[in-house]
C-alpha cells in the first residue's frame, strides 16, 4: 500500500513558542550551538492509491491550517 | 548556518491515538482511501556546525523519547 509523508511547518513569519522552549532546554543541557528550533508535524498516511490531488485536498481540509502553516508531501516507497 | 531536520515517530508497535483520530476524521470527510495515519514530529534545528554525534545526543536526551519513539535526522541544504 502506498505511503505518503506529509510535512507540516509553521510559517516562518510566526513565532514558534514550542520551538523556542526546545531551544532554551537544549541550551540549558549544554547544546549552545543550536541557534533556533522550529517544531512541525510529520504525518504518515497509508493510502489505497496515491493521488497528488487527493492528498493536497486532505492537507487543505484537515492536516494543515493554511492560515498559519505550510505543508509539503511526498510518496514514500 | 547548517540546518538539521529531525524526524520523530512513534514506534510501530504502539497505538497512535492521534493518528487514529486523524484517520477517522479523514474518513468522515470522504477520504475513504486512507487506511492508516501515524502522527510524528518534524524538528528543524539551525546549528553553528553540524555534528552527527551532537545531534544524536540531543535526540537521546531531549528531542525523542527512546522508550516509545524512533528518530532519524539529516542535514538539510
Amino acid at each position: 500500500m502506498p505511503k505518503v509523508r506529509v510535512y507540516v511547518t509553521l510559517k516562518p513569519s510566526l513565532l514558534d513558542s514550542a520551538g523556542r522552549t526546545v531551544r532554551d532546554s537544549l541550551d540549558k543541557l549544554g547544546f549552545h550551538e543550536v541557534a533556533s528550533v522550529r517544531v512541525g508535524k510529520l504525518i504518515e498516511l497509508e493510502v489505497e492509491q496515491f493521488s497528488e490531488g487527493r492528498v493536497k485536498e486532505m492537507c487543505d481540509k484537515l492536516l494543515a491550517n493554511p492560515v498559519i502553516e505550510n505543508y509539503r508531501f511526498e510518496e514514500a516507497e
